[in-house]
C-alpha cells in the first residue's frame, strides 16, 4: 500500500483492525475518500451537473428494469426552507440542491391501467421493498458522482419523519414517498468534514456463513476507537459506539416520529401485504 | 460531448431522448458503463479484491451509523450450488463469489443486551427499513468497486424467494435476512452483456414538484427504444416496456414467492409495527 492507501484505510478503520492487503483502483480511492458534508456553500448545482449526476443514478441496477424510482429536485429557496422544518435539519436548507429520492409505484400503476392488466402485486410489501431498493442504489450512485464533481452530499433519513407533509409539499401523488434525501452543494472549506471510522471488517464480513459470536471483540475494538474519534471532533457524544446506538433503537420516540411510519405508508396508497 | 461521452449517453437513453449538456469526470464514465454480467470466467476472487469491494461497501453512508447490514461471501462451490438452486438463477452457481446482503438487526439487538437497553424500535417497519436501505447503499458501492476491477456484477432479488431456507443455508439468526445478492467475478469475454437503456431523464426527475402526467411522453419514447432494444439483444421479451413491465406486477404469482415476504420476515423477527 501507498501513503494515501495507507492513510484512507487508515481514516477508515482506525490503526488496529485495518485490513491486511487490499486491491486498489482510482475508483476504489475515491469511494474510500467519502465523508457525510453537512456545511455548504451558496453556490449553485448546475443543470449539467445535475443531468450527469441523474444520468448516473439512472445507470445502477433496477430490480427487473422496472425502474420503480423517481427523484425530485429542490432548488428553489422557499421549498428548500419548508423542507428543512419538516426535516428538522438546518442543512437541508443551506445545501443549494435538496434530492428527494422518491419510491414510486404510480408510474408502475398508470402503466397497468394502460396496458389494462390488474397490477395486484402493486399491493404487497415486497413492491415497496422494490422501489426502496431500486431507490436506494440510483442514489449511492448519484452520490458517488456528484462527489466526483468535487460535490459533497449527505442523507436526509429524516424525510421520513414527517412524510405526509413532505409528499403535499412535494405534489406526489398517492403510491410514492419520500423515501430519504440527499443533500448536495459545495462544501464549506471553513468546516471541513472527516472520514467516520466504521466497524473491522471482521464485524461486518462472514465467509460462508454468518458468525454473531464472532463479530463480538472486533465491536470491542470499534467501541474504543469511536470513543477516540467522539473526543478528537468535539462530538456531542458520551460513550461508545454501542451505547449510542442503542440509545437510538431504544423505544419509539427514538424514530422521531417514524414509528408512525407503516400507517403513513398505507395513508400514501401502499397496501404492504 | 467527446466520442465516449455522446456513445455512452447514447446507449443510456438512446438516440432521441439523451440530456443535452452533461458535467463529466472518470468516475461518471465508470459509473454510465455499467452493464449486468451473467455469464462468468471461473477464476476465483482474491481476498485482496474482496477486502476492497467491502471496504467501499463500508465507505457509503450508514443512517445514524449504525451499520444495520452484514454480507455473507460465498465461494465454496457446494454452496453456490445450493443458493442457485434456492434463487433459481444459474449464474449464482456460475460466479466464483455471490456475496448475500444481510439486513442485519441481530447486531443492534446483541449491542441492547450488553448496554442493558429496551431495543423496543427494532420492533418497527421502520428499522427493518434502515437496514435494507444501509445495506442497498453498501452494495452499491460495492458493486461500483468490483466492476473497477474488472469484475462484473449483476443483482439477485431472487434471494427473497425463499428466504427461510435462505437464512438455514447461510446460518442468519432472527432479525436478520438475505435481502439480495450480488454476483461477482470475471466476465466472459465470448458472451458480452451490452448497456440497458433506461427512461429518459423527463420520466425520472422532477423539477420542484412531481408530475405524473408529464412523464407520459418520454414514456412512449422509452416503450419504442425497448422494443428496438429487445430485438437486438434477441430477448425473449415480447411487446413494449409498458406490457413487459405491467406483467411483472400484474399479480401475486409474478412475485415467484415474494407476496410471502412479510410473513417470512415476521417468522426471521423482524415484527413490522
Amino acid at each position: 500500500m501507498n501513503t494515501t492507501q495507507q492513510q484512507l484505510v487508515a481514516a477508515r478503520y482506525g490503526e488496529a483492525s485495518q485490513p491486511s492487503a487490499i486491491a486498489w483502483s482510482p475508483v476504489i480511492e475515491h469511494l474510500l475518500k467519502h465523508r457525510s458534508v453537512r456545511a455548504y456553500l451558496p453556490d449553485p448545482v448546475s443543470d449539467e451537473q445535475l443531468a450527469a449526476i441523474v444520468a448516473a443514478a439512472q445507470s445502477a441496477s433496477s430490480s427487473s428494469n422496472l425502474q420503480a424510482w423517481s427523484v425530485v429536485a429542490v432548488r428553489e429557496a422557499g421549498q428548500r426552507a419548508k423542507l428543512a422544518e419538516l426535516t428538522g435539519q438546518a442543512h437541508v436548507e443551506k445545501a443549494p440542491l435538496q434530492l428527494a429520492w422518491i419510491a414510486d409505484l404510480a408510474r408502475l400503476e398508470r402503466l397497468t391501467q394502460i396496458t389494462q392488466r390488474p397490477g395486484e402485486a402493486l399491493d404487497y410489501l415486497e413492491m415497496f421493498l422494490v422501489a426502496a431498493l431500486d431507490a436506494a442504489l440510483a442514489a449511492q450512485n448519484a452520490a458517488v458522482a456528484a462527489e466526483s464533481l468535487g460535490l459533497g452530499i449527505v442523507y436526509t433519513g429524516t424525510m421520513r419523519n414527517r412524510p405526509e407533509e413532505i409528499a403535499e409539499l412535494l405534489g406526489l401523488p398517492p403510491r410514492t414517498i419520500a423515501i430519504f434525501g440527499l443533500c448536495v452543494g459545495k462544501p464549506d472549506p471553513a468546516r471541513p468534514a472527516d472520514i467516520k471510522p466504521r466497524l473491522p471488517q471482521s464485524v461486518v464480513l462472514h465467509n460462508e456463513r454468518y458468525s454473531l459470536d464472532a463479530q463480538m471483540p472486533g465491536i470491542e475494538t470499534y467501541n474504543a476507537a469511536m470513543a477516540r474519534f467522539y473526543e478528537e471532533q468535539k462530538m456531542k457524544v458520551h460513550g461508545a459506539w454501542a451505547v449510542h446506538s442503542s440509545k437510538r433503537i431504544a423505544n419509539a420516540d427514538a424514530l422521531t416520529g417514524r414509528d408512525k411510519l407503516t400507517g403513513a405508508l398505507r395513508a400514501r396508497g401502499f397496501v404492504l401485504k
